[in-house]
């Protein structure tokens, strides 16, 4: 199931590439897309929950502010 | 010698780190201190010439837009 994260702070491509590497690192979660503020990705229904993508976020010092169904 | 450069295109922390590390890879420069938008480093005076600085700005997507004595 796509799901599209919005993401406050990011600036740069290094941000952009922060982001990757953090969601990318996620277990069952595929990386679809990522750009400056928000990023798309495909996860079983229910696998992954905001906080665990909340957490990965604020670890690279972004935040995440929605979670929404689709691209 | 002190030696303030002013960099176009940074924005963010991830930006601080690449030229922070750019610049402590050259030979014979010392990095003072790096924020967003300008480094100041100490070289020798002539030691290091502005196309040097420049090139290795530029490869990490960044411009140099000046050098100027002191900070």
């Amino acid at each position: 199931m796509e799901q599209t994260l919005t993401i406050d702070g990011m600036s740069c491509g290094h941000c952009v590439r922060a982001v990757e590497e953090a969601l990318s690192a996620l277990e069952d979660v595929q990386v679809v897309k990522v750009e400056i503020g928000r990023a798309v990705v495909e996860a079983g229904p229910g696998a992954v929950g905001k906080e665990v993508f909340s957490a990965a976020i604020e670890e690279e010092g972004f935040q995440l502010t929605a979670v929404t169904p689709g691209r």
